[in-house]
């Protein structure tokens, strides 16, 4: 099951900014039981996203489950009406503004069974977005290595469909083409190192059979779940679907 | 000898726009010798570019003379105060702004005997910017592509001195790298089709020995009257360098 809680945040003005990802993440992982904190640690995959979106003056924090082992405790937080940041000594107040709760299942038969009207996806970079690569940051994207860690996160979690194949993926790189982009590079800051990532819009256009489509577009719609690329659970890699071009 | 004239255009607005750039080729064609004309129509690359440069109210209209055969010719426009553009029943009116002029030995040998202060290289495209490859268009840039094109234009038209090499492409790749940019994909109208380019600002960091860095920033010093990429005669590819950067 993925679970995901939007919360207004009220922060000062001094905190917001992407870059306290992972002292949120930090705080978060204290509301949750240590034992779970701890068999997570040694995960592969991060079953657990947080992430800020600033839309305007609103600021939004958004906390995702990507399996029942966090969604069920997630759930457990609708109530939270502030949390502590110790390392700025403030307290800040949250409002729930809404909570999605769906089988992986079920999200499968929704995307797979919707009509498709457009072969066109326009998406927003909410924050820095990269890829770790021979010891390098991507900065600019890549189809490839976006809907190999979209497969990737997803076969870990679920535990029925499968998705991953060399195969599919070798498929999609040459049938999901970037076709315009507006993009610009930005610090994201982890404890002690900065990462470089990509934000800003993208669009894609889909090639090939609609069932090839709906799958692209499960993909897409997982994204805005899991995020894209590297260190989700802090902050980076968030990801909207514009909907003015999403295929409803 | 290189030659750049930059005129001030007082183009109507409904002519200030990037895509009269294959116009304002036309009525430069006719300014020359019919000989001239018929003579470049043969040769692989156009010793003649020009392109719109918009800052803020000020529209540019540069024109760059990348051999003596169309330079000499160009010295002659210096005094040119007007031109008509048929296709709009318009004629505007030119001031001219500044005429450079350079042997290309002497933009060597000044470029080469540079002090290099910084090794980030800030730049600007001005216009939309674009590879064409395997029948696609390039939208990302791209260290090889713009410096392949960069030093095929130059030796082109350099009668002494000859930079391409593989074995100096391939050290180029791995040494100069993006850093940064802000980007976005823009529509470069063409008689009849449209051909999608970026436009925007990047950083290059350059590593390697200090010669190295003086043929990149000699090789940028030329892209700034070469222009990069694609139709570069027709308005593409306009680059110039953020001073603020620039290696002195």
């Amino acid at each position: 099951m993925i679970v995901k809680l939007r919360y207004k945040i009220n922060l000062p003005n001094s905190l917001r900014t992407q870059n306290i990802g992972s002292t949120l993440h930090g705080v978060l992982m204290e509301l949750l039981p240590s034992e779970l904190v701890e068999h997570l640690h040694n995960l592969s995959y991060n079953p657990f996203r947080q992430r800020l979106i600033f839309e305007k003056e609103l600021v939004i924090w958004e906390i995702v489950g990507l399996h029942k082992m966090v969604s069920e405790e997630l759930l457990k937080l609708e109530n939270l009406r502030e949390i502590t940041i110790k390392r700025a000594q403030k307290t800040v107040s949250l409002s729930l503004l809404s909570k999605d709760a769906i089988a992986v299942d079920d999200l499968v038969k929704k995307e797979m069974g919707r009509e498709i009207d457009s072969r066109i996806i326009s998406l927003k970079f909410t924050s820095p977005t990269s890829f770790k690569a021979n010891g390098h940051y991507d900065i600019f994207p890549d189809i490839r290595k976006i809907f190999r860690s979209l497969m990737m996160n997803f076969d870990f979690f679920s535990e029925t469909t499968k998705i991953y194949d060399y195969e599919v993926l070798s498929y999609i790189e040459e049938n999901v083409h970037i076709v315009s982009y507006k993009l610009m590079t930005k610090n994201f800051h982890l404890e002690k190192i900065k990462v470089k990532g990509f934000q800003g819009d993208m669009t894609l256009k889909v090639t090939g059979a609609e069932q090839f489509v709906k799958l692209v577009l499960l993909m897409i719609k997982y994204a805005t779940f899991a995020g894209i690329g590297m260190k989700t659970s802090l902050g980076m890699g968030g990801v909207s679907i514009n909907e003015r071009h999403y295929l409803r």
